[in-house]
């Protein structure tokens, strides 16, 4: 049997539908861990003096809202998460949303990304994103929006990795 | 200023060059944390009653390892740490390696890897790995190596998340 080989465009689109695949098995990740673990769960800490787990829920959420602006999709859908779980650590406020409210949170900032990436042509995610000049992005092409995804992506596994602390040992 | 439109040749170019650098950049993170810390802190456990920070830098050189059969490019380097740190949990043996000897794996199995990831063009990249037949990759390209080396970038990000635990939170 021969194998097909694809054109330099196909083999773009392999790329970036790869890289797609990659997020959204991110996303399902952290998805599967919060629908699994009831309100308890999270408002531990992951590990002594760390994180509770609501804290990082709200800081992948903020992360992700903030793709919105990055990527040249619109404003962040919960701006107020920002000031909340981006630009503050945990415990620095009395009051945050509910976990079932960030949890809703979570899901419609992925929806809302994931129609906006279908959007995108594996030529787009070569494109600068917002937070990058011209002149900058001529100095640098890999400036644009596929490495935001990457290390969003990368990112996404660093705290999934400590969220599952979380998970007795012999679950 | 007219921003230049690559050619899809270029694009897939691009697109794993940033790929590997993200790869590179995962490499280093580990790389920087077991440089920084002393023997110590790799013999303690992540978080209570989960893996030391020895058995994470084994597990991470071991899964690295075997990069190099799965994507072709010959036989694992040190074929022991798969039974060490692969198939079987932390302190199920009584001996393992020092740290220093597991460092210098690391430093190895990494300038190998690159020297061959640095051989393949991008389509070569979306070729199938070494454990998919021809006739089941046929029936999903995306079991190529592109996507073992996108797993693998998550899965030490993952483990890198757990390692920030052994650092003092106020470092």
């Amino acid at each position: 049997m021969e194998t097909i080989q694809p054109t330099a465009a196909q083999g773009m689109q392999q790329m970036i539908s790869q890289v797609l695949n990659s997020w959204e098995g991110q996303n399902k990740v952290v998805h599967t861990f919060f629908a699994k673990h009831a309100d308890g769960i999270s408002a531990q800490e992951v590990a002594p003096g760390r994180n509770r787990g609501i804290y990082l829920l709200g800081h992948l959420t903020a992360t992700s809202d903030g793709l919105l602006p990055l990527l040249g999709f619109g404003e962040r859908l919960f701006p107020a998460l920002e000031d909340l779980f981006l630009k503050n650590p945990d415990r620095a406020f009395a009051e945050i949303p509910s976990f079932e409210t960030l949890k809703q949170h979570w899901e419609k900032v992925n929806e809302v990304l994931k129609t906006n990436f279908a959007t995108l042509t594996p030529e787009q995610w070569l494109e600068r994103h917002t937070k990058v000049s011209e002149a900058d992005f001529a100095l640098d092409p890999s400036r644009n929006k596929l490495n935001v995804l990457l290390s969003r992506i990368i990112h996404q596994s660093y705290h999934a990795g400590q969220l599952a602390f979380l998970t007795p040992k012999n679950a």
